[in-house]
């Protein structure tokens, strides 16, 4: 498989095509954004902490029947997988109320929640990700009622599997973000990344925030505390 | 049936106790109120429009088989409704994209939608009336799984006869909001009001706007619109 052009470039990936229709290269950057791109900074060694990461993660869920867009890790920063066109929905799944959540219901964060939540944002820059719910996506054809309904069971399975994974190396799983693709033959599967960028991982003893939110908090320590995840995978 | 002492004095209501325990007398007020309470004014004779045709559109419900808190008219600004409590959303129900949906999903005005939308909104004024989806319902346990079909199935027929009604009067019904409440021996019923502090109405010819966005948007001729609603209605 050989590498072509750059097909998009985003903030925290790029996308190249290859020789192969079905397969693109995703290049992780250590190129850091928060608040809709207003805030903007470097992650040193992100890239390959949320490559080698998501590859790890995507290869255990993988294991346990979710079918996803990994293919094969090329090098540290870089990873085969497949082509799919990417459903404009950012999937967030909570746990504990933290962030936005933490915002919108008056919730402290931390507060345990009677059953997982999940959100749909609407992947559009312009208008800042709106939160959107079942009738918008469907009012507008975001997705179809069954695309949806699948993409809600396969979120709600993902996140029965990381949590309990993130358990057993003392690691609290606040919320996620997950985007899925549709592939050639029309199969949903889980795309994008599993990473600190877009995880809460709280220390499960110490509640220690071992994330993007260092970033996003001016907290310090972030490079440290991706690296931190990483030995908790057995990554490093 | 007696009026004893205001229970509360929301920002378009009083609502007071009667001798009857299963009662309440609810009273319109001319004061208005956009954006969350930070604009302020009045509109004079609001309260007597919003009296007549609240009670106007229940009566109407009610026959094509909706419970409602409509009870009794009183006098012009005074209606006695069943007690309830009302549970803590606001839905609002969408045919047509206008206000903040057009702002979250960036569509002009009057755009057409696939299906009709239904948004909760948690009816908390500090926290600004936030939209939540049904998990945040279920995980903050503001209804349960039960009560929150039931109101949405409400709220779609409701829009269906409503939709229906006005067009008959060359009203196009654009989106409107509803409250529920649940009565002492559990049953839910329609609640709060439907008027054009509630409903965004536009002419079905000329497509003028016939509703609260006048005053909202300080486009004037606010008392002449909820009059020829009024009048569309054969209430005046
Ligand atoms: N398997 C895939 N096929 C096609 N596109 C993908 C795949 N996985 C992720 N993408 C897309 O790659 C783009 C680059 O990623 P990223 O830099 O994270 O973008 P963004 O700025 O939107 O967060 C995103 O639009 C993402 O949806
Ligand atoms: N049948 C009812 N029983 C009890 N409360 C009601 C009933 N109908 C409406 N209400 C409540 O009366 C209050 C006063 O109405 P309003 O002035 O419109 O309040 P708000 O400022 O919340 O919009 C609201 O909290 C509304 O939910
Ligand atoms: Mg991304
Ligand atoms: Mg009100």
């Amino acid at each position: 498989m050989q590498k072509k052009e750059l097909l998009y470039e985003g903030k925290a990936k790029k996308v190249y095509r290859t020789d192969d229709p079905g397969l693109y290269i995703v290049s992780y950057k250590d190129d850091a954004t928060a608040f809709n791109g207003l805030k903007k900074g470097t992650i040193v060694g992100k890239g390959v902490v949320n490559n080698q990461m998501s590859n790890y993660m995507f290869r255990l869920l993988e294991k346990q029947g979710i079918p996803t867009h990994y293919v094969e890790e090329l090098n540290e920063r870089e990873t085969a997988v497949k082509r799919v066109s990417i459903i404009p929905l950012e999937v967030i799944v909570r746990n504990k109320a933290a962030g936005s959540l933490s915002k919108r219901l008056g919730l402290p964060e931390g507060t345990g929640l009677k059953s997982p939540v999940l959100e749909f944002s609407y992947k559009n820059d312009e208008l800042g990700d709106p939160m959107v719910n079942d009738y918008h996506i469907l009012a507008v054809e975001l997705a179809t009622r069954e695309e949806l309904d699948q993409i809600a069971e396969m979120s709600l399975n993902i996140n029965r599997l990381m949590v309990d994974f993130f358990k057993t190396v003392d690691v609290d799983l606040i919320d996620f973000k997950l985007e899925f693709g549709k592939t050639s033959d029309g199969e949903i599967i889980l795309a994008d990344e599993i990473s600190p960028d877009t995880c809460r991982f709280w220390d499960g003893t110490t509640g220690e925030k071992l994330d993007k939110d260092r970033f996003r908090r001016d907290m310090g320590g972030v490079e440290e505390a991706y690296a931190e995840m990483m030995r908790r995978l057995g990554l490093k």
